[in-house]
């Protein structure tokens, strides 16, 4: 068996589909973009279009990546009848009104399909607007040979099968340059501007990759809760979830407060049915009569009780036994304490979900709501934690750059020219590991020869930004992992080195965003982790279950956390964290 | 260039490894698991440990699945010295006391491996314990002749790296067999037992396959908010999330709540401070001594108003304009409406994550906190919808067979005889389809055949659970798709047929579950879908947004949602949804 020849992979043109398959006599081959990217000569040379779309089988549409991204850009497919949908771009009329140029974009890559309509066929001026939606039959042309090479494949277009107008004075997203900032109000419609859709793929790549990185590995992806019981750091600013607010609403609307009126009236009935019962019991009436009397003085003591309750100023607790889990619940921080347990169980585990924080802060940098990467590993200290950590940012960089180069060299021109470079260069970097020790004597040297810090640098401090910066943008212009911190600043289930100073946490620096990871070996001795918890001066009984982790058939074992919009700022070179989550929520805002 | 030889793939043994490489002069092929299943021959004959542990990079042991599932069932490994780590789940010493046989189990698999140590390397009796963590170096070795056939191979014990012991008589999990909901009591421990950990394995294979299904058909991952200010139903019972409580709490306590004596107290501060001032104006005093009068009286008015505020018993109405995003929030029943706007922008995507209801049902099908599978397709009808529910069912079904046929052959012996039966029958068979009319029609034939339903069939009902169960486990034994309900039982955004009475819309209904997916193709036109809201008796305002999907460029499309649990009690015959979630959320429990 022999494959046929190969044909040259065009190194501008990268494929999203992740697997092909070929077909022999013998066996049935897999081909992944890596591979091809790896050696460059895919054997694609006799691919069908039917080869590329079995992503369009539940769509009526071939999707623009499947004709345009191909190693021959589309130029095989001339004459072939077929489907597109998408939004157009750009539309212009041409020859006078005879025909119509519409730049259309799917939202499967960056690249838009041009079409050519002519006037015979419906007409032109509806589809011209930007934002205007079109699903078309037409036929795959070569464009005249003047304009080839300038210009790939196109569809003519023979049938208009749907038409989503637009009316263009009142569509929110005209065609010239939108500011990122003014995208951020209209959530709802910025993924069809070319920067959120190239961060939307990107972000679904790096997605993609994160499942496909632990897999590959053996770590089996767990669920941690979303509402939680328990505070990992003891420290963070918590939102809480609690359906104690729409029951007391709906009691007081049921239920109003009562006056000192209200109060006065109940007693005073309660007053006269006791005098009521005082005279029936004096006058020695009958048992049923008496009986009768009875009850009614205490349906009025038991309204009183009720009145004064609802007058009482309340003291401003809740009775959060009441609460829908019986106790107060929140919304979580981190999956790590959780995930851990599954760790001490399965050995190599990992969690990707969202993450809350309900710290006001109005930087470009924090979200009330961010997804995070958490990877648990048994039988593994922080020198296994590093090298996974080094060897998961390297594939992510990696993959973007097999996968998804088009947006890249989109962001790239747009935002930041360096962010392709960065990421080749984190590919296939060594991460320079330092002690934070050693790191805070290159701090002081920096320091004695001029450099200017904001922040002091002395043994014991938190690495500030500006540190962190000097150290991979400055000193090293490379990755850099800073492990075994002090143990004063870092948390209680982080593991107490033999110099009792310091805790074997590590922190991975990257060029343009700083700290993207932060991990630790756990301490996974019972004694010094409770000893750890009362010294943080917080309560053990919270943590009891924590400390059977301990108690019971103890593991060595280590994570670390990667801040996923973190990742998408470190790729892109974007500025604000609010433009890489598709709908971010921070301080008086959660749209939609 | 032609490929050696192939060993054949033993039936019993399955690899969870994904992907293989094979090297020749001429590329690289990949070779991932449903390849070698397909065809049954995968070219493993010159495997060595190397190849299968690359998992192991992070971790000081080599996973027991790469040892004991393999084609040879590890006897290729015969006398390679490596390390393993794992938890011990039967030991016992022999020989009196001069070794002992150990079957650990590290959460690779469901297999453990046999681990024979003798009294001259440690003290044996340390390490029977159940449930006692070990990290052990040794070498792999075929167990004497005459037990060939009956046990696999196992691992002579040369060195004890770590033991994390265990007070037996303490251990809540003994080896003694458990029941799943004596289990629900230690959520952090139950990892440990032969059952949640397939479960957990499962699941971890089908969210992997869900993801490979999208993406490889050209899907991308959108993350939709957890926290958001729209309903998506309009009907949801919602978690609320607020910071309010917080804040009320610690305002509490700096400041809590007036009596009486408190008013009548600043009162009469407030009358004194006037009349000091009224004093020194008629006394002529100089103006210095007047204005600091003033300003004392001003802070007596001040404080007077504060005390009264504390006072006045509260209307019960929070002010949300005070609450982290400014208004209400809660979490979200789903994602659809806004991974809408996506379809609408990038044509096929899907979400993934987890959505909440707040109803407090007690069953053994609901759950607070559960995750859900939603994906959107633009250009795609009610057709397209059920095309890509079944195709993806069917993908998952197929992949567990191919992927974890160990955990699921455990789990169908031990709660569900006919669960491996079911995975291939829906992978295989092609899903009935009826519309809703014929279902009622077929319902009805049945009850005037004798067959009894608790709830009345008749045009218009929404299928109770008996009725789904008929249809896919009586009358047809196959899973069926329902479509085409009345508008009258469904939501607004589903899409009005030409006969006026119906909506596309759609349910999948699998044998075990009954509803495992509901679906629609969505309300595209304008003027339809705004009448629809009205309808309901729900406000357009909090619909603008998902309005204006329609106002520009309106675009044909259908999606689905797949309750991510549904599916693990399908394919495992496990009966209570909270034993397939790591960490159930129902009502008044929230473990950690």
């Amino acid at each position: 068996m022999v494959l046929r020849s190969h044909a040259l992979l065009s190194p501008k043109l990268h494929f999203r589909v992740l697997e092909f398959r070929v077909y022999t006599e013998e066996t049935v081959f897999c081909f992944n973009s890596l591979t091809m990217a790896e050696d460059g000569v895919p054997p694609l040379d006799n691919l069908t279009l039917s080869d590329t779309v079995e992503e369009a089988a539940f769509s009526q549409r071939v999707p623009i990546r499947s004709i345009l991204c191909r190693p021959d850009a589309g130029a095989g497919l001339a004459g072939q009848t077929l489907k597109v949908g998408g939004w157009v771009k750009k539309g212009r009329e041409q020859g006078r009104g005879s025909f119509a140029f519409l730049e259309l974009n799917d939202g499967s890559c960056p690249a838009n399909l041009q079409l050519i309509i002519y006037a015979d066929v419906a007409p032109l001026g509806q589809f011209t607007p930007t934002g205007t939606c079109l699903h078309v039959e037409g036929v795959l042309q070569m464009p005249p040979e003047d304009k080839q090479g300038k210009q790939s494949i196109e569809l003519k277009v023979s049938k208009v099968l749907e038409v989503g107008t637009v009316d263009p004075a009142k569509y929110p997203l005209p065609k010239t340059q939108l500011t990122l900032e003014f995208l951020r109000d209209y959530v709802h419609l910025r993924p069809r501007t070319n920067t959120i859709s190239a961060i939307a793929r990107i972000r679904n790549a790096l997605a993609y990759a994160t499942h496909t990185f632990f897999q590959k590995h053996g770590f089996l992806y767990v669920h941690t809760p979303i509402i939680t019981t328990s505070d990992c750091e003891g420290a963070g600013e918590m939102f809480q979830v609690t359906t104690l607010l729409n029951e007391a609403e709906k009691k007081a609307i049921k239920n109003p407060p009562a006056s000192q009126e209200d109060v006065d009236l109940a007693k005073s009935v309660v007053k006269e049915k006791g005098e009521i019962v005082a005279k029936l019991k004096s006058d020695k009436a009958g048992k049923p009569e008496i009986t009768a009397a009875v009850a009614e003085l205490t349906k009025a003591k038991e309204n009183l009780s009720m009145v004064e309750e609802r007058f009482k100023p309340k003291d401003g607790k809740l009775d959060y036994g009441k609460d829908f889990f019986a106790r107060q619940a929140f919304l979580t921080v981190s999956g790590q304490l959780q995930v851990e347990t599954f760790a001490c169980a399965l050995s190599s585990v990992y969690t990707f979900g969202p993450t809350f924080r309900a710290e006001p802060s109005h930087t470009s940098r924090h979200l009330a709501e961010f997804w995070m990467v958490e990877p648990e590993i048994a039988f593994a200290d922080i020198e296994d934690d590093m090298k996974c950590a080094e060897a998961y940012v390297r594939f992510l960089c990696q993959w973007l750059l097999d996968n998804c180069l088009d947006d890249m060299e989109f962001i790239a021109d747009k935002f930041d020219k360096k962010a392709i470079e960065r990421l080749k260069m984190v590919a296939s970097t060594n991460f320079v590991r330092l002690s934070y020790t050693e790191a805070i004597t290159i701090l002081e040297e920096a320091v004695s020869k001029g450099q200017k810090f904001e922040h002091k640098v002395e043994w014991g401090i938190d690495l500030a930004s500006e540190h962190e910066k000097y150290l991979t943008e400055i000193k090293f212009e490379s990755p850099v992992i800073v492990y075994n911190y002090p143990k004063g600043i870092k948390a209680f289930y982080m593991k107490v080195n033999p110099d009792k100073k310091t805790v074997a946490a590590m922190d991975v620096l990257v060029p343009k965003v700083g700290e993207l990871i932060g991990g630790s070996q756990r301490e996974e001795n019972y004694e010094v982790i409770k000893e750890r918890i009362l010294e943080m001066g917080l309560p053990l009984e919270p943590y009891e279950w924590y400390l059977d982790l301990r108690r019971y058939g103890t593991v060595k074992h280590s994570g670390f956390g990667l801040g996923f919009e973190r990742m998408i700022l470190f790729a892109t070179g974007i500025d604000n964290i609010r433009d890489v989550i598709p709908f971010p929520r921070y301080p008086g805002r959660a749209d939609l």
